[in-house]
């Protein structure tokens, strides 16, 4: 958001009226995602919200599908920056999982556009994915950190040794590329049953199960 | 599924067509949430695809939000049977994984649409939540079974021994209620991001994080 701010005040009048509006589509599709669901985003709903015709909303975004990848690209941008500050802060692996959870109970609606059910038609096209290495560089960072229990022994690893184009030239080694695989799929395991209410009326506090698998994760 | 087509089967010749029109509505619904997704789903398109009126096919679901409904009761109903019927046929806590993930590889929409990002505006009436309350006294039976490795102490157990009503009547201890709590998330964490495609181009088997997740629940 900051980055998009900053953005909007730069340039030209011209420049800044198209970032404006830019930002103010942004904001209708994000009231429209959370009443009706990501596969429902429709250009011309948010046009006649704004007073605007179809085709002068499609100057600013050519697609549905154009649309959906700029909200995809300012979260994952958002959650870099989440998680890339708080490493640079100094936070180790549980400082990162505090931050990952902050940043999906602030927004669950951006968190689920992101990590839950995929809107149906619609694929990414591959520089979205930069972000996300953005965010798995510094989780591989803290996952090989010293002081950190041993990961239990498994097959896995093995298996991660000799498939790791997915860590990209990281160093890491078979156990920090393991941990760092299960920081990410158990963390969004508890995040996105408790942002889906699935854990509603259960009665207990999703946030003592999470602290509980980031232990598990930490292995001490 | 079996369930459904003995239903077709039984009654009147009246109540078999009505079986039968229902169960052809919940398949074009089906189609239309794999194509549009779950919050785009219409009973009007569904009608029309089907050569019925609209006031026609609302005799079958009154609204939206029944035939969801439907939908989801039959997902769990079918989750219920895969994993008790695994369990009846004595599947420890691993069989009990395999069976779940047969079940969400079999039909990545339907696992989607239980534990996915929720509809928007959808509420579920409480008894749909009968079959998940079988689901989950099955795997805390497996939980609690002898011969599983120990849990690792956690504050978590502690609160969840005040925190049991969701485990109603069962005698689990919270060692158990710890390890089906880490069942379901750890699973679904897995489950969910590679139903949603997020391990696509990664390079490694999720197959293999899967069943490392299986044994790190397992214990041993």
């Amino acid at each position: 958001m900051a980055a998009a701010q900053a953005e909007a005040e730069a340039g030209t009048p011209r420049q800044r009226y198209r970032a404006q509006v830019q930002q103010e589509i942004k904001k209708h599709a994000w009231e429209q995602i959370a009443a009706e669901g990501a596969s429902a985003l429709s250009l011309n709903a948010i046009a006649k919200r704004m007073g605007m015709s179809g085709p002068a909303l499609y100057r600013y975004f050519a697609s549905r599908d154009d649309l959906i990848t700029e909200l995809i690209r300012d979260a994952y941008q958002s959650l870099s920056d989440a998680v890339r500050g708080a490493a640079s802060s100094g936070a180790d692996i549980r400082g990162l999982a505090a931050a990952l959870r902050s940043w999906a109970l602030e927004d669950p609606q951006r968190y689920l556009l992101v990590y839950g059910t995929p809107v149906p038609g619609y694929h990414a096209p591959e520089d979205t994915t930069r972000h996300a290495s953005e965010v798995m560089a510094a989780l591989l960072d803290a996952s090989g950190a010293e002081g950190l229990g041993a990961m239990p022994p498994s097959p896995l690893q093995e298996h991660l040794a000799d498939h790791r184009a997915w860590a990209g030239e990281h160093p890491a080694d078979s156990a920090a590329l393991h941990r760092a695989l299960v920081f990410w799929t158990r963390l969004h395991g508890v995040l996105s049953l408790e942002l889906s209410g699935h854990f509603g009326g259960m009665g207990f506090d999703p946030a003592q199960l999470y602290e509980a698998e980031v232990e598990a994760v930490v292995g001490r």
